[in-house]
């Protein structure tokens, strides 16, 4: 495993102390900067060396033509893919005449520092040139949350040890040179430079390219400005072609007097607006960002963050790698989803090209639950852009042969992109997700006019998805057929208990808002026959159950496969889906990622408490955790059902997947969805946070059954719920209940109503935490955190 | 559909009288001449105009990358297509100074006709060149059975109007021109300019290319000799480059005095052997040709098939258009395989590009059990082949974590081309289909040796296959999970019915064949205990059935999930998977082919009478026949269960499938096992002609239960049986049964055990039909011989 050996452990920033040429790829995905609506990786001001030089734009991609070498009715035909856009990070730095490679001369110290309260990465780093001048080299760079198409950087170069004349080339590059990703000419021939160049311009400190993505026909244009602060023999020009647009700063330096340049960069898209439309667009960005300046861009993003750290932030005592962790984990999840303004939320935000930039129903089933509860206008957007693509849902829908809307499985713009379809098409699932989103959201904030205007048509066409996949069998019982569920181990079977239970609270969550939008439902054909058939489907819906096992089946039929040889599987064939083929691992009990116990988790009211023990303690002995986003789930439900320890153990595993590099694709960018299963397990699993389904169309209540592992003292959290911020803070004793902010509400500790207001904290006793064997891990999965040595003692020191 | 207008109705021949450009490919088709081993389309002389230009060696094809746009592991890397080798059939014709294109100038006369009987593909016509000049053109065409790598045309041309100076060209051409196939670059690549020049030579009368693949890297040599007779004016030469070689003949005609040229052609490949040793081969072929002489071939030629014919020829009374389809059936099965020697026989045989060229399954299942009682030396040649790919097929089973050996869904030289493995992989039933092929090829011809030598390795690893993919479960049932059978609207079931019947003879055939050749059995590591475990599994195999419907399961659950909707799906989306996604397929009662249905013809003591009559009926009203591989299985076990109307009408669909174009792909050659499925209906249909597996490694009986649709008045067919010819002569009231030559044998006739001797015919009366009410098919999918209104009448007037 690459682990990265020199970040400090710190509470409110990642502090790297050494740069590493090998993990430079891991460092850029990790020091990204966003906010939802543009990424630039964190690569090195001076463009190279580079593991991925990225920047992005959220919605930015190219097409290209999905290859099959046997194709099938309904197969995507047309892949997309997040191109990296003009780069306006680039400030190459020649010191005599020697360019700035840290490959070359030598590095005297580096220090990066992202700091979660300000938003900015600062960069100090000492670099004897092969010429043997040494110059301090600093940065600092923000991508703004609150100019959404600003970025700005301050860079300062000053020679330590004498003279020096040095040469700043501030630029935009479009079409970067990228690492070759695909062995298709077609696919490489639409990303390797995907910017077809229509307007290039350069005047005084002045730069600004637009180029349009050939295929896919997007306009791209990015402008910067700059502050140019230095001694008298400071000049500077600026120039262009058209895939470059440079400012050339050169000034004689001696100690103690820099050059200080700031850069501010503004970028704007549109598949729609001119030209002009365009440019004019960029050039009001910047100069807004130049009358604002690099310390209101600094005072604006300090009290942004401010107001999200102080709705959202998670205090943990007892591991202060973990306290870190959540709070990255924290500020990336915001970066991916702060800005996106009915864009999507990319699996990988937009930190790295990994997965393509397409988003999935992670962001519907692990960001989207963090940010209802810390950041809900990053919610409501994120299903906006869902709202978006009905049409192509709804198109997709009827080209399956199905009623109502079939949302994609991966995708940029809303078109489906999966050319696999056993783990694309079939999983279904993904489109309760959305509507669980919706219900969540509403139902967390109240949000009736989003019900109303969006919702309601999401929870609608869903629903009627559901209702013509499924059919009644003889007895009248409901079937989904031919689904896959989470657990891409696992894949076309008969009733996925997961799906299934998601499907019916969708049908019945629709049928429930259609009565309480009599008017909108009636626009969309709703009538009571449709609705009674929705709730007759729940009704009836299918929930496989083993009998002589005394457990849920993740699908008709599961507990009676082949069990996974675990003991005859090698430890380097993980993930196994590298090693053995789909239809053997398809067949046979080995489960990739929590799908089962995730239904466990989405719909805790399914299951009683001893069956959530007995499921919990069968699956967990066939999941591999091949996937980043099992960890979390498993720790919420160990957490449910007594299994502290292992909850821990899992929650160092989702909380460190990205800073040690745990699955070892780091550089392709960060797995939000685990990122924001950090706060999941402590929210969910150790707060034991749930939200309940109201009857009848009332909300539900907020649940909490709080207790702490044995390692850690202490964990406080702050969410919003209806206008509420309310505080909890668990100690290994009392949890302490305070409504920060908000009219009084009503929760449950432990199953008991407590009544918060603002007379002050109620504090409520722990009760005893079920003592129940350990569940075992198939052989040689064990989570790290647990050694071999621990097992006997397993469920009783808890 | 697209029939062809112009074939006459004649028992031995098929003959065209008019020659339409839209159906050229078809006819191109139908008129291929081949011996298995090399093969030419019925291309023009002229070589244009043409549907697809094709002349192909068993075996030889190059290599593509498979594109996947999600790549998995296990999934094949490399495509192999049959491609077209050097033409050695054109010879273009200038009259005057028009070159004869049949596009241009007027078609006065055309006919062709190929001679089940002589194996001459003949053409007569009369052209009137854009100049006015009318020619008489006459060729005749054979590829040889008897010198395998040789092929020869007579061709005369005369002016029948007056004098006209003609010039004909003698040519093999490499590298054709050919249709765009695929829109993958990389394929194309490999496909469009395959050959690779290495020698061109042009002599006197003697031509000769040799060229070498690029990928595969087969070396691929042809040459020829001409006879040039013509009036005193008659000139030649000959000339040569790398893609063409060439002999052009000049001659000043009248009418009355032709010129008629003799070319003999051979051809040669190796992937071994040195271009010297490869060059020579095909001289000394065309030398050994020459030698012969036209006449020579044509007589050898005739000999061969009477041969042929003497043992496999059937006799049909009562519908002409059937007495011409099974011998054109029975001719196109005989040159598809007759000189294949140790090679595969592909889908299409070597008649065209379908299918790139690869062979599968229904080799084994169909083509195969016709000649095993026909030709039964092309058998042995057959399964050589695939004894010769053991090697592929034990490192494909290693690759996918499996025992013995996996052989390839799709393959030319035995590597799995299959790239989408729910259709491919999953389709285990091919090891089973091959296993049965040899078991009935020993117990049919008595061939030991071939047990011993190839059979035993076969079925002994094929037999591990079976035991590695199955589990036992908790109640100790053998399970086969994950399996797709013959039906390609269902994939990855549990137990499918028509796997695990094949799967247990598998188990039973090699254990049994291990006792009869302990030294052998030991050589491959088989012990007791080994063969014990395949006696168990087999004991304990799933069978599925379904207690309240009475029916077996075409896998388990199949009979419980949602019936397609065939009252709601429109005629014009049949085939339904270029209309529907295969997801929705797979998951609902809808049957493509013959499966359950295949498993009761192939495994007739698996079934009760009644069973059989039950599961026919559930099956046919879900089977759409969208495969050419269904008519003649479902005409077998419509026989069987007494309707014999219905299986006249299936019958019409296989014999014609091909003549009359049903499938609208004729034009990529022809449906050799859907030809096959022509002798299958009327001998195990008409004939009831079955073959029982014998108790303890016995050979079994061979058992007919003749019965007579009423349009047909007589059905006589020859089979070849352990040495012994046998004619089987069906009336309405009697069937006689002649042991034509060889040793004494009892066979059964409705189940009563008759002695056949040298003494005389045995005449056996016919029993009654059960009557039993017609089954039904999806709405839609009638087959065309029954017409509704004849529907009411079913099952009684038989």
């Amino acid at each position: 495993m690459i682990t990265h050996p020199s970040f400090t452990v710190e509470p409110w920033c990642l502090r790297e102390t050494e740069l590493s040429l090998d993990l430079l790829a891991q460092s850029e995905s990790v020091f990204a900067l966003s906010n939802g609506h543009m990424g630039w990786r964190g690569n090195l001001d001076e463009g190279e060396p580079h593991g991925l030089p990225g920047a992005y734009l959220n919605g930015v991609y190219e097409r290209h033509p999905l290859p099959y070498a046997e194709a099938g009715y309904g197969y995507p035909e047309s892949g997309q893919t997040m191109i990296n856009v003009t780069d306006g990070k680039i400030i190459r730095l020649l010191v005599d005449d020697h360019p700035c490679d840290l490959r070359y001369g030598r590095l005297v110290s580096h220090e990066r520092v992202l700091d979660f309260r300000s938003g900015v990465l600062s960069r100090e780093a000492q670099w004897t040139s092969p010429g043997g001048r040494t110059v301090r080299i600093s940065s600092r760079r923000l991508v703004s949350f609150t100019q959404r198409a600003v970025a700005a950087i301050v860079y300062e170069v000053e020679p330590t040890d004498g003279a020096a004349s040095v040469a700043v080339q501030s630029e935009l590059v479009a079409n970067e040179q990228l690492p070759r990703f695909s062995d298709d000419p077609r696919v490489a021939a639409a990303t390797e430079s995907p910017l077809v160049a229509e307007e290039y311009f350069a005047q005084e400190t002045r730069l600004r390219l637009v180029h349009r993505t050939t295929h896919s026909a997007l306009r791209v244009a990015a402008a910067a400005d700059h502050l140019v602060e230095g001694p008298e023999s400071t000049r500077w020009t600026a120039q262009s072609e058209p895939d470059v647009s440079r400012l050339t700063v050169t000034a004689d330096l001696v100690p103690g007097r820099p050059l200080r340049l700031v850069k501010f960069v503004a970028y704007g898209w549109s598949g729609e607006r001119s030209l002009p439309a365009v440019h004019d667009q960029v050039d009001a960005a910047v100069a807004a960002a130049v009358s604002t300046g690099w310390d209101g861009l600094v005072a604006e993003q300090r009290a942004y963050l401010d107001r999200f750290w102080a709705g959202a932030d998670v205090e943990v005592e007892g591991d202060a790698e973990i306290q870190q962790a959540v709070r990255f984990a924290l500020f990336h999840v915001l970066q991916a989803a702060a800005r996106g303004e009915n864009r999507a939320i990319p699996a990988k935000g937009l930190t790295g090209t990994g997965y393509d930039g397409h988003s999935f129903w992670d962001t519907e089933s692990y960001v989207l639950p963090v940010l209802t509860f810390t950041a809900p206008e990053a919610v409501s957007s994120a299903l906006r852009w869902r709202h978006r693509t009905l049409p192509a849902a709804l198109e997709r829908a009827r080209q399956l042969g199905l009623a109502g809307a079939t949302f994609p499985w991966r995708t940029i713009d809303g078109a489906e992109c999966s050319a696999y379809w056993p783990a694309g098409t079939a999983a279904f699932h993904v489109n309760a997700d959305i509507a669980m989103a919706v219900v969540r959201y509403v139902a967390v904030t109240g949000d009736e006019d989003f019900e109303r205007a969006e919702g309601l048509d999401l929870l609608v066409h869903t629903a009627r998805l559901w209702h013509s996949l499924g059919h009644h069998d003889a007895e009248g019982v409901f079937h989904l057929d031919g689904v896959t569920g989470p657990d891409e181990y696992s894949a076309f079977a008969r009733d996925n208990l997961y799906t299934n239970l998601m499907a019916r609270r969708n049908l019945i969550d629709a049928a429930e808002a259609a009565v309480r939008h009599p008017d909108r439902a009636a626009e969309l054909g709703v009538d009571e026959e449709e609705s009674a058939m929705w709730r007759d489907a729940a009704a009836r819906m299918a929930v496989p159950y083993n009998e002589s096992l005394g457990v849920h089946e993740q699908s008709a039929g599961f507990t009676t496969l082949q069990r996974w040889n675990f003991e005859a599987t090698p430890p380097d064939t993980y993930p196994l889906l590298l090693h053995y083929p789909y239809f053997d691992l398809y067949r046979k009990q080995v489960v990739k990622q929590a799908d089962l116990v995730l239904a466990m988790m989405e719909c805790p009211d399914a299951f009683t408490d001893e069956e959530k023990a007995r499921d919990f303690a069968y699956y967990e002995a066939l999941t591999v955790r091949d996937s980043s986003l099992s960890a979390s789930c498993q720790a919420v439900l160990a957490a449910e059902t007594g299994h502290l320890r292992l909850a821990y153990a899992y929650l160092g595993e989702a909380a460190l997947m990205d800073l040690d590099d745990l699955e070892h694709n780091t550089r392709d960018g960060l797995h939000i969805a685990s990122l924001a299963g950090t706060w999941i397990t402590l929210v969910g699993g150790f707060g034991g946070m749930r939200r309940y389904a109201g009857e009848d169309g009332k909300p539900g209540r907020l649940a909490f059954a709080p207790r702490l592992p044995e390692a850690l003292s202490r964990v406080a959290f702050t969410v919003l719920v209806r206008g509420r911020r309310l505080k909890v803070d668990i100690g290994r004793s009392h949890t302490r209940y305070r409504l920060v902010e908000g009219e009084p509400l009503v929760v449950l500790h432990h199953g008991e109503p407590v009544t918060l207001s603002a007379d002050g904290p109620v504090d409520c006793r722990m009760p005893p935490v079920p003592a129940r064997p350990e569940p075992q891990q198939p052989a040689g999965r064990r989570p790290m955190g647990l050694s071999a040595g621990e097992e006997s003692l397993a469920g009783t020191l808890e």
